[in-house]
């Protein structure tokens, strides 16, 4: 192999390929650069002139290292690992690093494990994770548990790249023991430990530091990203769907540039398919006046260097032939992708088969219920005061008002008011735990909705004016292996399949797009605010580590106070 | 450990020892910054306000992240690894990549395995590369040979850090098996591969980089340093003795600078002593005009990233607490050096005791000679016309010229003459090989000289008028186990010994300069002409990769028709 390699280089033989006539990005001097980019095998032999086997023409195109997403969730997507590459692979991303924090969340190990394989038969590189967070908290059930000991166990195996982003920075400050242990196991084995440390500053930050963690993407202010650079974190600049921090590029000047990676931590189907993935990002980056080889380097050797992912990320002899050729450093529309010195996709348009699916047994029909009757929806509280939960359009945080209920018959009756019942049903041991809440504000009538994504333990979330539809739609949710469900009060049920792990679907990126915007639109036909996202909104009611009120399985929560709290009204 | 260092870094608890009000290098941002280092065990916890058990006061000093040096051979200092320590860490330094590629051509893997336990004893922590190149020729005798079978078993120990320079360019370039082997070796174990490959260009730069090959020291030209960055070669600038490519630092700029290392190479004891290390190379570079956080910057971080050394090289939370503390980023004099949390040296002086030494027999006795008489040193030509070695002060390309020579009983007589016999007789495997060649123009006259150092297989050099002083040379060498040595024509015998290997000494560095300038004056006082380096010169003639006519024990080569040649002119 190097053999060939070398005479390739050379010139003695021809190369498998050659990107002819080629402008390219050379990261390493931060220059723009021209030459043929002879491959041989998956690597690239060498940069000059040369012929190839088979060669592309690259007049007026520009070729850039293949993009590695810093950070994504890929269940964040909906879609599978193979639906997911066939959309970002055709934008120029040819690595990821990959955190399976939810599918773990619900079929621990065997989550990280498909993620693994499911990306085997598509030109995608995943590093994967070992999420850190599983359960994100102790107080609700999640589908797995994977403690110091588990994670000392599983940091081992080759597969698994690294700690996940360790999300529990409290734990860090107060030296949790079973925390300690996690960040020793990776240590032991020479893992990263990816962070998430929003808004930790001055001996708080050194502490969560101490932990030998190394990255972080919860930058918001120039403060924040600045300190954090200086104190050695990579800042990953994020292009996610909801939350994004394109902004932090203003403080990338040429001093500390190399410090900064682009990531999109969770993007959905739908943004990367009509807006694209890093592509997407840097097109952003650029438009708002970011060097374009500065944007790409941060897309590239920069990830590469941090994740320390050698000989790649850049257009070098022996380095990795992953490649994006694009139109010019403004739009950055991929006409060509490369990955391991084989054309992956043509015009945006994967040319791997990316239809098949993995799907083992472990990861299918995880909506673990007992048949739910009406009366389990019944709520039953002393007085007509209750703690309602409210949420802002196109927030997590959720807020608390006080609000009076129809008290009858040990329940309430919410019809024809502006407050819906809300429970979070347990799916993962068959505990029967349904949490109960009341939320204000969503516009939901005549009905239920369910899904079972909702953040982190992904138990059924459901909403609805009515004890007999939200049993429906509970069961249905468990009939079709999880997803998302809407019940009319005596009408019909319509329903959209996620059934890998409840999360995502093995469906394709189209057909999943337009079964979503179905669902979407029958719910706001049944009075869900346009405001809102429908579904996705309600994921992140059950999250208890962002305020104020959440919902879990095990009942109403302070996230403020960080403990339980009763439904009714002091 | 990670519980004290967190409660350390939230200032619960005292740092072991803080460095106050100190101002310091952000490598990350490329910014000075201010703040107490708070350390605690080997890391640093955290930057801030802090107190400490023991604290420094750092007002008016500047604290940088410890140097690496990033190519060094300990040999060419001629001292053993404790007395090299004890120079090079009170001046900063506190890492070296070490490619002990002199000794272990004397003493095969006894030699690697010798430098990396001499130097557990010093607070230096030396990366130790395997050569690549023993022999550095086929043509020669050498103490050693490690071809690629034996590579492979070697490169897989945890002491072996990577592959040492690959001088072999041209057996890269033809894809000799032996070379192919050892290459492949090293990646699969995943391990670095220096380079060392002058004015190679273009595609052949491009083959041999296909070899994996990560790094360049011997860049002269602009135009060689840009090529080399481009193609994603990390390029040292080199602050040897007698090589130096300091001037290579006019070439960095904000965008490449992240691809430029320090290195010393090859530096005598007596530079380290009276100049300096890293520190020197800073100074005369900051002298030069190159900003002095991007100086510090090419010596610590940038270092730390080729090679892949995590946690070090900066100042940060959980980095290791290799420090420095100058005076400023002017002088870059050394006030304190800390290695891993511990105050290892104030004011130039070395506060760890270097005085043991590690010798095993291993290392020892290896001048291995039959007892030598003066008919070994007869030379018998035919005619009287013979190919002389020249060589030019400073240099170590040698060149030729024709002589004539007094021919007289199978013998030629050069006394009165300005030609000298030169030999090179084989001392490792006893073979009894001695090759012969004359030698113009050195000035030594009435005995003979010399010295057990001889690129790169490092058999005995000898210059002489006079047989039978050159056998008494040779024997003397044997004799005290290798060093240099001068004997007169019916008068006195000096000698330095050299008993490690025949290459260093155990004796500390003040003894060994004052030994090494006394038998230097004593040489020029024979004759040897000041503008050589007495001894040092000699040890080039026999490096057969350097043009244009070598000596070897096996006979005269010439280096650009890359076989023997006749010592009789044509």
């Amino acid at each position: 192999m190097l053999k060939k390699l070398i005479k390739t280089a050379k010139g003695e033989v021809k190369a498998d390929l050659v990107l002819k006539n080629a402008t390219y990005v050379d990261v390493f001097s931060g220059k723009i650069a021209k030459g043929d980019i002879a491959i041989c095998g998956e690597k690239i032999a060498g940069v000059g002139e040369y012929d190839g086997l088979e060669e592309i023409d690259c007049k007026n195109l520009t070729v850039l290292p293949g993009y590695i997403d810093g950070h994504v969730h890929i269940e964040s997507s909906q879609l599978s690992p193979e639906g997911f590459a066939s959309l970002i692979v055709p934008r120029g991303t040819t690595a990821i690093i990959a955190d399976p924090h939810e599918i773990t969340n619900v079929c621990g190990m065997a989550g990280c494990e498909y993620i693994l394989k499911a990306s085997k038969s598509v030109p995608l590189d995943v590093m994967l994770n070992l999420p850190s967070c599983v359960p994100a908290t102790p107080f609700e059930t999640s589908g797995a548990h994977i403690d110091g000991n588990e994670t000392a166990r599983q940091i081992k195996k080759d597969y698994i790249f690294g700690l996940g982003e360790f999300m529990n920075y409290p734990g860090v400050l107060n030296c949790d023991k079973d925390v300690i242990k996690k960040l020793e196991a990776a240590h032991a084995e020479g893992k990263i430990i990816d962070g998430h440390a929003p808004a930790v500053y001055g001996k708080e930050l050194n502490a969560y530091l101490c932990g030998g963690i190394k990255t972080d993407h919860e930058c918001v202010t120039k403060a924040e990203v600045e300190e954090k650079i200086s104190k050695g974190m990579y800042v990953h600049i994020r292009h996610g769907s909801s939350t994004q921090n394109l902004g932090n590029a203003k403080y990338i000047n040429d001093k500390n540039s190399r410090r900064f990676i682009l990531c999109t931590d969770d993007r959905h189907a739908a943004d990367l398919k009509e807006k694209g993935h890093i592509d997407d990002a840097l097109r952003r980056l650029v438009k708002d006046g970011l060097d374009p080889v500065t944007a790409v380097t941060c897309a590239t050797l920069n990830c590469a260097e941090c994740y320390n992912l050698k000989w790649r990320g850049g257009i070098a002899p022996f380095w990795l032939a992953d490649l994006v050729i694009v139109d010019d450093l403004k739009n950055f529309n991929a006409k060509y992708v490369i990955k391991s010195g084989k054309l992956v996709a043509k015009d945006g348009e994967a040319l791997f088969d990316a239809s098949k699916r993995y799907l083992p047994k472990s990861v299918l029909n995880t909506v673990n219920l007992k048949e739910l009757k009406a009366d389990d929806f019944k709520i039953s509280v002393k007085g007509n005061k209750v703690k309602a939960m409210t949420i802002e359009p196109g927030g997590v945080v959720t807020g608390c008002e006080i609000a009076e209920v129809k008290n009858e018959n040990g329940d309430i009756d919410v019809k024809g008011t502006d407050l819906l019942k809300l429970a979070v049903v347990e799916r993962h041991k068959m505990t029967g735990n349904i949490g109960k809440a009341v939320f204000k504000g969503y516009g939901l009538k005549g009905g239920a909705m369910g899904i079972t994504i909702a953040h982190d333990s992904h138990n059924v979330i459901l909403l609805g004016d009515d004890n007999e539809a939200m049993a429906k739609a509970a069961n249905k949710l468990k009939e079709i292996g999880g997803g998302m469900v809407l019940v009319e009060t005596d009408g019909e049920t319509h329903y959209l399949t996620l059934d890998i792990a409840g999360l995502m679907s093995s469906c394709d990126a189209e057909h999943l797009q337009s079964y979503s915007r179905a669902i979407i639109e029958e719910a706001h036909g049944m009075g869900v605010k346009r405001e809102y996202e429908a579904f996705m909104s309600l994921a992140f009611l059950s999250l208890a580590v962002i305020p104020k009120l959440k919902i879990l399985d095990t009942g109403l929560f302070d996230v403020e106070k960080f403990s339980f709290t009763p439904l009714e009204a002091e």
